[in-house]
């Protein structure tokens, strides 16, 4: 399948691009990372999420909860209050709301109204990540649960994690991990992976928009070598995949294959990876991500692996948010037509798997 | 009196509130404080004060005057020259002004127009405050002029003053003045008055919206004790009061009786103090306080007080900031309506007045 | 001629003054300055120019080009990428560009359609100027030509040429050179040239804008002294202009006549001046220059004519700045009617030409 017809080239017209910034093109029935399980803890956690703002702690049984981090008295956010037990204290005139977001104490007068109080949003704990629901609760019961991310609960796997802040839509991020012929421009000098050069098979397969491609005999980049302790250079077959599974993730790995018939010790070896990205507004967003793999797994090793995706994500981050602020001043538009290639064709259908989310958040408001 | 009826909240929309961050919300016809007498002198100060940018300085003969900083030739503004004399020159091309906004000089030609030159602004100063007015000549007959401060020139009393800037409506100020249920959270850690829990009374006379209240037989915060150089938690009668008297100014104060039958020496301890503040624009405030006893007045009690006080309303200015803030991305609307408790009385009391005030105004354009 | 009456003051609503914020005050159909020639070479140098990204370098044979600075797949600047020979790399996904902005490669696939590529600008240079012409193709052989400064191929002559960033509308610079009654203000600390009160004759032949000015037997300035290694106050005559080209380059000079007629020695010197602006967007322009004499040419004494230039252009600078953002908040309008005096002639003169060119445009379009 390829984006279009003959020349692999052409113009587009996208509704739910990340360049039209003045609609919204997030949808709020989904599910969203709101922070890495390891953020959330006994001090409180601010943040804007979907233009709303968001508070996140966790109770004293430990479990990750979020209210709406504004007190409705005078929009003071409440994380400038306290924390007591499972209760927030606004730190403007102590009205206390507990873990549901109810009001239980206004300390001026006696009473307070049962309906009193600040919204709470459903939240869904899969380490690495807290998953928060923004949308409204009668349309919860249909809307797809945060993908489960097998890797993260396999004792061979070792993983990390981290989190930036981007100022640039969302969708700009998903583009990016949806297109990987990057990878030899943006991070030629990090990652040093200078074979993916040909656009890859796309398949979409209800609403998950899967890119596969497959190197025969390649040779080993040295940041995948090292982790696998053999030559620079060796060759190896190697499967790549990634997969839009909502506006929210992004998921993939690489499967590698010792392509040399006589070569001792272990032939196999995976990598995992997920972006996961949530809206701030519609010109920043949270990018939180995790990298695991079944090798290379020291202590040592895996500070390492994180030192160097941090280097190489910052790449990514220096180009986006430059789109970004092109796009401000340079929209697309009549005069500037958005230009498509074959290597677009999973973006272009994540854009399309988005606009399917937005027209069914349509149709139920 | 109290703001509503059974719960003691209730939601209101507000036309005078700081939320509405669109509509003007302070009145042209009023007294304002443009500075402390201290800041103006010999040398030129600028300030924007009700979206109008004024020029401070004092007059070889000591009187403080205030003209338009803005030079109506190339909107070059005018404390980028220089004070000769009474008279401003342009730092661009020149032109010169005396006090009254008068041009009297024009370098590069003769001839002036007798009635060209930039607006001056009447001025009256009662120290510690300069007071400007930025309304029509044709009202300012009708208009209050600026409160007196008794205790400003009452001989027993020595005061303090400050300004800050804050980026905030300057009814979050008034508002914040008016509910001193605040200080048991936002200045618990400096302040400690932790006795302020109740909603005081509220009585409205003539614009004047003032609230009360009693403390008997109350333990003395160790802030009041300290400059009364008497045991903390020495058990006293307190009466606290504040007044909004304009959209400018808040006035108050607190008269402690020593509840002790049987001590000896002084019984009786008084506080002043008072808050201007004058719109920058809708988002800006200048916040001038004083704050004056008759008690604790050595200097070095005085500074030790000076900087106690620049300590605690910064905390105010911080909670202010994030309030604007959250209000400018999550302004009250009818998903946020704002919450009013029984505190709020003086709150809502002294919006209801700044009602009044920008009703007059309107009538009378 | 006068701009105006018998009083010389009066007040004017003009549509091409640089107040009017939100309409384009600048022509498109008109030759620009994009650098000095020395800022171009075989590194990539962005800017943006008349809310155009622009993207310039020199190609191996040495010649200064200019093509869009926006590649038109994903909207990423062209200057993140790098430069292989006469051809842009872009930094995202490796589309090669060559110098006309034809598009030579997508890495990701063997087709490149022949019409794909980005916007190239016709760049005329004339040392030390890179110029560019941003308007359409069909308009470009009825656009004059980028001025020829004589004195810049004149072996007489040396000179120092600047640049910076300026946060104003172009037409502020301009209009601040066309009146040098600011000397006596803006510079009397650096310049010192006291002189310049009266306003000078103007003369408007063919859009050209010129105001000319005569002094007899004027003592020399020690800036102007200096150079010519005369005391300072020394008797000359001198004569002075300055001409509005275009909306892109205001040129000027001084002739300066050694009036004691016992005098040994040189009698004559000469001053050129150039004075570049191209409007960044309506608030910002890059602000290029070039000064050039026939006396005082050794290294040290053009070392220290650039630093002095400097430090009083920085003045200029400090003044647009200030008036723009004045311009901002208080704009010109009826109640604040822009006022003007016969020193403005030309400055006047100047916006009825930018009138004219832009009326030209308008019938064009």
């Amino acid at each position: 399948m390829t984006a279009g017809g003959g020349t692999g080239v052409h113009t587009m017209n996208d509704e739910s691009g990340p360049s039209r910034s003045d609609i919204r093109n997030y949808p709020l029935r989904c599910w969203w990372v709101a922070a890495r399980s390891e953020e959330v803890g006994r001090s409180m956690l601010a943040r804007w999420l979907l233009d709303t703002p968001v508070l996140l702690f966790r109770t004293l049984a430990g479990n990750a909860v979020a209210i709406e981090n504004r007190c409705p008295h005078r929009a003071t956010p409440l994380s400038l209050g306290r924390l007591e037990g499972d209760e927030v204290i606004c730190g403007y005139h102590g009205f206390q709301y507990d873990s549901g977001g109810r009001c239980t104490k206004i300390p001026s007068q006696s009473h307070v109204p049962p309906s009193f109080g600040v919204r709470s949003f459903p939240v869904i704990e899969r380490p690495p990540f807290v998953w928060i629901y923004l949308g409204d609760r009668e349309s919860l019961a249909a809307i797809p649960e945060p993908p489960r991310l097998d890797w993260t609960e396999d004792p061979d796997f070792s993983y990390v994690t981290g989190h930036m802040t981007i100022a640039g839509n969302y969708m700009l991020l998903k583009e990016n991990v949806l297109d990987l012929t990057h990878f030899g421009y943006v991070h030629a000098g990090t990652f040093g992976i200078s074979d993916w050069v040909n656009p890859p098979e796309v398949s979409v397969d209800d609403e998950v928009v899967t890119y596969r491609q497959a190197f025969t005999d390649s040779p080993l980049a040295p940041v995948y070598a090292l982790a696998m302790e053999v030559p620079s250079g060796t060759p190896f077959n190697r499967n790549n995949w990634g997969s839009f599974l909502s506006p929210a993730l992004q998921s993939g790995g690489v499967d590698f294959k010792n392509a040399s018939k006589d070569s001792a010790g272990r032939g196999n070896y995976r990598i995992r990876v997920c972006h996961a990205t949530t809206p701030i507004d519609m010109h920043h967003m949270e990018y939180f991500w995790a990298f695991g793999r079944d090798h290379g797994t020291s202590p040592e090793m895996m500070t390492q692996l994180r030192g160097g995706i941090m280097t190489g994500f910052n790449e990514d981050k220096a180009i986006i948010e430059a789109v970004q602020q092109m796009l401000h001043r340079v929209p697309f538009s009549e005069s500037h037509k958005e230009v498509h290639v074959r290597a677009d064709t999973a973006g272009v259908q994540a854009r399309r798997s988005l606009e399917r989310w937005m027209a069914r958040e349509e149709r139920r408001t």
